[in-house]
């Protein structure tokens, strides 16, 4: 083998004349006026090859025979293409080279789907052959662009004095948080080691250990049904410090996100980020993660409709709940009665009972409940805003019900009606959370976040009297309706996480045998901490603009939590079995 | 709390004159003349304060009721110390802080040990307190070193073109290698995924894929009995490129050490390195991973003492075996014949049936077999280049003993002699290594690195014929009689990896259920491969002057892959076990 001496996609007018060697792949061969020409591909681009017949005979053959993905060693010079040869489309367009030699280094059959970007191809046999998918152009650039984030924090996170450390991906399982994939130990019988949900104890005994300032971009496992942006195991930009208030780990992640945004996209992104109290984010846009590339928030219309003949409002006022709007401009044309209650249905997943509208005309209101809402008309539509051509749009019902369903329906009018500047990236910040949750099928509270968060100290008297009105430490870190992290500072007295253990339903004995370890330690001289961990598959895939995860992960799994490519996971030797002192249960289903 | 304002350790004459904020640990607090004096510690180092009465009644008090290892935040102004209270022996022994505020930040009980270096306490203490283990300065600079042999190791590959490529971790179980970790498939009943041992396969295809170079800093999973320097799971430096010559490896990573010596302990280290075969290592050290800091290097004596009396050389030779000798210099007087008696006892671990010796005296040999050498004495020590004081000693055995024994014996006399210059780095490749090994207990041919390798081409005929003389394109790199890592080129043709599998027993049918997906991709166009992996945890444990790698992972496992920080693995419940299909089998034993 001759070494290569450069990309193919590297070759450029500076290489004029110059004897070059490359090694790729065969994306296109075709014979021209007794010519051959070849597209050779490497993960940098393509370059025409143009192979005559007075090259050696075996140089001949070779292109003769080659077909596409044949892997190819090629060299030979640099030459400018003919003025009218220029293809201007391809970045190295302007050159071509003249093959001095061509060796098949290995032959290809024909894949089983052709190596271009645009290409609709079965998710499951991309994921079959993910080594050939992985070939497409747009799939380099995105593990590229996965790559350069990456490094892009590690070298701020490294200039901000932080340590890179590992920790165990064989760890407890704790009843916390979701389900545990689960690793049998084969030294002790009956027990198991479980795969961490995050390394969220081991990092904050990292503090207790003086470290300071801790990093890991940490594989973290759930095993939980998946969606579409879910995985089995995904990656984390784990982060945790010592003696800092929240206001500086978020300055940290600002800074750190700015610059991320700037090497990797070269944008520019303004710090600091706007900041949502979590009560806000719920009220004006129905989320905890708001998209605030566009308007359309939700209005309060309760205060004008609650004296109008519409019982449907009025039954939801007097019962404790909500009537809220929101307003799709110039929208009143775009969608019939039929479009309006096809919405209205969907809406029945948030709970919530129903959809009322009314378009607005120059001429009054217009739909079902208009003559209802005429005698506010004019205070109405001052009072959310609208104009001729707007479709108002309302949801009446418990607070929760309202901001799930028109926080939906806000999303889902805002795409549709091209309201969104795709263009933008817009972090914030939703901050002040509750600590708690009422878990109605549980019977008990829940942690919002995890249990190991701080309650804010003005609402510590709460957590015994009306522990869903405490407020967290607690920061969520948004970029365009997605949530990207979530950081807090955590509890690091032992008196006070015993407490916040008893409110989401440990007893004392519990507690000490499931985080005794913690417990213990926060006695030996823990330092005030807190951190974030931020969500590196979805800040990759939001950089890359795609809309699933998969497509920033080398080798992902499938909605079964399966690869397709080795059919993992695969059954086992009964010895292997015998050894961890296991048996499998064959179910009863069918 | 008040911003710190740098860490305790970093303080110096510079901030003569200056007020700062530190937050630390009390490392020793004690009165002194009304005065009181705490040494305040954080990772970067300890700092003395001085209260004095006229502070803050709350300060005092905070001064007067902190112990060890209580969190403090202390304000005060830097000043010189009186040139007699300068203490050398601390880097900011020049200074001292004169506090104006301290404030408790979180108590702390008596610790279970002292944060001191030198301390001697049990290692499984040591692990259930690691949180305090690790607050001692020698464990901070540890993971300190891990963390900069990590980020100089990601600047240099980086600065190379590689990209850093995430594998799964939830893989597939094969057959090849050590005992995999099992994780049940709650989706799939009775399936597994399994943790990777390597990922040598997914590397493989990203090659397939075009990725060109790679690397992960990669964890990895056996479930294998724990030695002194291993652990369930380990981490690999992980690298593949396609169509590089072996020694075009070799000489990246070569680059890359130098880089990672300089940067991380500022030592100059000569490349290229030294190049031994196997048959050469092994001929001459006993060794696949021959200590080169010190000679004694084993010696055919075979050819001096064939011709004397003695009948157990002369029956190694007759059988086709060795005899080998080292010299131990000047080590005549210090072993008495008891104490060789016992050496001879230690080698039968390795097969060896005992071992033989003389002393080298200025009136002759001396010792139970000199009588039989004395007629080649002159042409024995003259062969052997021993002089007067040294010991010879002798292993006569098949050849695989004598280097294993002999091997060992040169380690344990080069230590116990203080040959080794223990300031040396010696850096050296371990070429040209058999591909397959032959397993008495399997009865069959098991390949020497993994299946995957390429045997080196002049050889290939030699695949049906005499697999054991087929030599591998693989080679390893040694530190100081470490392996420090492995890398060979990789096969990349369907026919010739079908052989290999088939030679190390591997059915067709067994092959293609296995490694189809492998034997697949081969035929797709897979562009010429190789790379290496090198062993994380052991780099860090040699740079760091450690003997054991569980000192230079955070939270490693003990000798029973037990964490007895948090017990971890655990019981889990038995929802959980009927989620995964499974049962715990009672084993029979007690």
């Amino acid at each position: 083998m001759t070494k290569r001496s450069m990309y193919c996609g590297k070759v450029s007018r500076e290489q004029l004349g110059e004897k070059v060697t490359l090694k790729g792949w065969v994306q296109k061969r075709r014979d021209l006026g007794g010519l051959i020409f070849i597209d050779l591909r490497d993960r940098e681009g393509i370059v025409q090859v143009v192979v005559s017949p007075d090259i050696a005979e075996s140089s001949w053959e070779a292109a003769n025979t080659c077909r596409s993905e044949y892997v190819l060693e090629i060299s030979g010079e640099v030459l400018a293409r003919d003025s009218q040869a220029v293809n201007k489309k391809m970045a190295t367009g302007e050159i071509e080279i003249s093959a001095q030699s061509v060796v098949i280094l290995n032959k290809a059959k024909t894949p089983p789907f052709p190596i271009e970007d645009e290409g609709q191809v079965n998710d499951d046999i991309r994921l079959k052959y993910r080594y050939i998918d992985l070939r497409r152009n747009k799939m380099y650039q995105n593990i590229k662009t996965r790559h350069d984030i990456v490094q892009s924090v590690r070298s701020f996170l490294n200039g901000e004095d932080f340590l890179e450390i590992e920790t165990p991906y064989l760890d407890k399982s704790t009843p916390e948080g979701a389900r545990d994939y689960l690793v049998p130990s084969r030294i002790q019988e009956g027990h198991f080691y479980a795969l961490p949900q995050s390394p969220q104890l081991r990092k904050q005994l990292l503090m207790g250990a003086g470290f300071d300032r801790y990093y890991q971009i940490a594989r973290c496992f759930r095993d939980e049904d998946l969606r579409g942006d879910r995985q089995p195991e995904f990656t984390q930009i784990d982060i945790e410090t010592s003696f800092l208030a929240p206001e500086e780990i978020q300055s940290l992640t600002e800074k750190m996100l700015v610059k991320v945004m700037k090497e990797v996209l070269n944008v520019k992104i303004p710090a600091p980020f706007p900041r949502l109290s979590y009560q806000e984010a719920m009220d004006n846009y129905g989320s905890d993660k708001p998209d605030t590339r566009f308007g359309m928030t939700l209005l309060d219309v309760a205060p004008v409709v609650k004296e109008t003949d519409f019982k449907v409002f009025q039954s939801a006022i007097e019962s404790g709940g909500q009537v809220k709007a929101i307003v799709a401009p110039q929208a009143a044309e775009k969608y019939s009665r039929k479009d309006l209650d096809n919405l209205g249905k969907e809406l029945s997943q948030y709970g919530a009972k129903g959809l009322a509208w009314v378009k607005v005309t120059e001429e009054g209101l217009n739909g079902p409940i208009a003559k209802f809402l005429s005698p506010v008309e004019n205070e109405l539509t001052t009072h959310v805003g609208a104009e001729s051509g707007d479709l108002i749009l309302f949801v009446a019902d418990a607070a929760n019900v309202v901001a799930a369903s028109l926080g939906a329906l806000r999303l889902k009018l805002g795409k549709a009606l091209g309201l969104i500047d795709e263009t933008l990236f817009n972090f914030l910040w939703v901050v002040d959370w509750p600590l708690l949750e009422y878990d109605e099928d549980e019977g008990r509270y829940i942690a919002a976040h995890h249990p190991f968060t701080s309650p804010q100290k003005q609402d510590l008297p709460l957590l015994e009297t009306a522990p869903e009105k405490v407020h967290a430490e607690a920061y969520d870190v948004v970029l365009n309706g997605y949530e990207l992290g979530g950081g807090s500072s955590r509890i690091f007295q032992r008196e006070l996480q015993e407490k916040v253990l008893e409110v989401v339903g440990f007893s004392k004995e519990e507690a000490v045998n499931q985080f005794g370890f913690l417990l213990d330690a926060l006695e030996y001289g823990f330092p005030p901490h807190g951190g974030i961990a931020l969500g590196l598959d979805r800040l990759a895939m939001l950089l890359a603009d795609e809309d699933n995860i998969r497509e920033v992960i080398a080798f992902p799994k499938n909605g079964r939590a399966m690869d397709p490519l080795n059919n993992a996971p695969g059954k086992v030797s009964e010895g292997q079995l015998v050894d961890l002192h296991l048996k499998v249960i064959e179910s009863l289903k069918d």
